[in-house]
């Protein structure tokens, strides 16, 4: 039985065959016990669509401009410089990022947050796709998760996303407990009610954002095992493909989406490319690259 | 059989006893599905030994002026005061923390830590009980939480203590695995060595320190669930316990240190105790007070 049907019969997939099969055969010399076979996955643009715009982002935006029933305050000017050109805010995060969370998101507990994100996944709309957001996980992708399922990996997804945006639909795309998510959050006050009752709700300030080195950071601090399997796209993830390098048998691959019809072609886009570029990093480190147009018979 | 062998009949037992049996039991009005059975328990002085110095404490007193075999830097007059007075020094961790775990982990990658940290409490000896730290856990909390897994808990330490302080032995110790285990951390750096290859090194800086209002923090942002048992004995526990309470059908415990003989007493004890008593909190949120020196069969 082919356990990757949408990949195309090719280098590519044979060098995830063959590894998996390197690990797993009790007979090999490279053989890693199941408790030691540890895979991360960055998430946005690896294992799920992330033009026009990031996912999390857009349902923030579609909160702030759709769906928020409560009347907006008075920003005026900071406001409508959102609405005109909101991608930009988040070019430089650090600045804009109280701002429009709290405007977002303010009263919210983390539940809440999860349900919003949840209610918004399975019915958003993606304007490319036509479909909702939830139906955009790559096929292959999933494929490959379940391959390393059965294969007695445990697997984890690795994300600069909120663990909490994330979480509640993971299970449901992608077979995958939601512990099994190490992302982003924000800070959190413990407030007191009238009633002496503790609640948790978001503050507008990030507590911690997973990306680049602060993704080797979290396998570390959270698994506290190394990853022998990685897969990511872009330069937020070279850190943890070098991290799961480090392994004397390892196999790290690179998404490179190469599909203007299927999917998008973004490479080189300096919006994700920053700095070096994550193709000269696979040639270097000998990451796999999958050419989506050409290794995936499927995309959704 | 009974489950608690060394707990006595009495008040408390049965309480125990009631309440995982009206949460297990699908006829009753407060069952609850075993994925949301959530228990959340403090470590020092709630499952294990914490007199006359904390555990970790000890252990890094112990690297500093036993085992470490590089020579002092000439730290002069500040290793000094240091060695005189240690346990002292942790009493503002704010502005000695640095200090003393530069001193003690150096060039220390956490899995270099983890190793020490096992080493030291499979050999370090007590000087109260004259026996390897890894035995003074409480007999009766390791039948605690063996039941709670039979009765399909899922269950995790909440603790001040560094996460991988206890992780190398809490499979050993508590038969609990090394990812439940929600503690405390040390910021790292992300380092690249003359060949290129990525190596984290632990920074004598706090990251996070799990205590208080961040116990709760943790138990919402890594498990996000609602704990509806949980155990602690100290000031530091009020918040995870208040949290706890919240759930409709809940247990609140709290260890009380009554026996000088078997273990310590230490009750009112202002090192321990600041602010608020936590007897007073017991009495006012219903949870449910150990009486360890009537309550406990056994100890160890």
């Amino acid at each position: 039985m082919d356990v990757l049907p949408s990949w195309r019969d090719g280098a590519l997939k044979r060098a995830i065959l063959n590894f998996v099969d390197s690990v797993t055969d009790p007979n090999s010399a490279c053989y890693v016990e199941p408790d030691k076979r540890l895979a991360t996955f960055d998430h946005d643009g690896t294992l799920f669509v992330e033009k026009p715009l990031n996912a999390q982002i857009t349902f923030v935006k579609d909160r702030l401009f759709n769906d928020d029933p409560e009347p907006r305050p008075a920003t005026g000017n900071f406001f409508e410089r959102l609405q005109t050109n909101f991608a930009n805010w988040f070019d430089d995060i650090e600045s804009d990022f109280k701002n429009i969370t709290e405007l977002a998101f303010r009263n919210v507990t983390p539940e809440q947050f999860r349900q919003a994100s949840n209610s918004w996944i399975q019915t958003a709309v993606h304007p490319k796709f036509n479909r909702p957001y939830i139906d955009l996980v790559y096929k292959p992708m999933r494929e490959l998760l379940s391959f390393l399922h059965k294969s007695q990996f445990d697997i984890y997804i690795v994300t600069g996303s909120s663990t909490d945006f994330i979480r509640p639909w993971s299970e449901q795309a992608y077979v995958i407990d939601n512990h099994h998510i190490l992302g982003s959050s924000l800070k959190t006050d413990l407030e007191e009610d009238e009633n002496g009752r503790l609640e948790l709700v978001l503050e507008p300030l990030p507590f911690y954002f997973a990306n680049g080195e602060n993704k080797v950071r979290s396998i570390e601090r959270l698994i506290a095992e190394q990853p022998i399997f990685a897969f990511g796209n872009s330069r937020g993830d070279i850190e943890m493909l070098r991290w799961a390098g480090r392994a004397e048998n390892s196999f790290c691959g690179l998404v490179h989406h190469t599909d203007d019809i299927r999917e998008y072609q973004y490479s080189p886009d300096p919006a994700i490319y920053l700095g070096d570029c994550t193709l000269d990093q696979a040639e270097k480190y000998q990451w796999q690259v999958v050419d989506m147009k050409n290794d995936w018979l499927e995309v959704f």
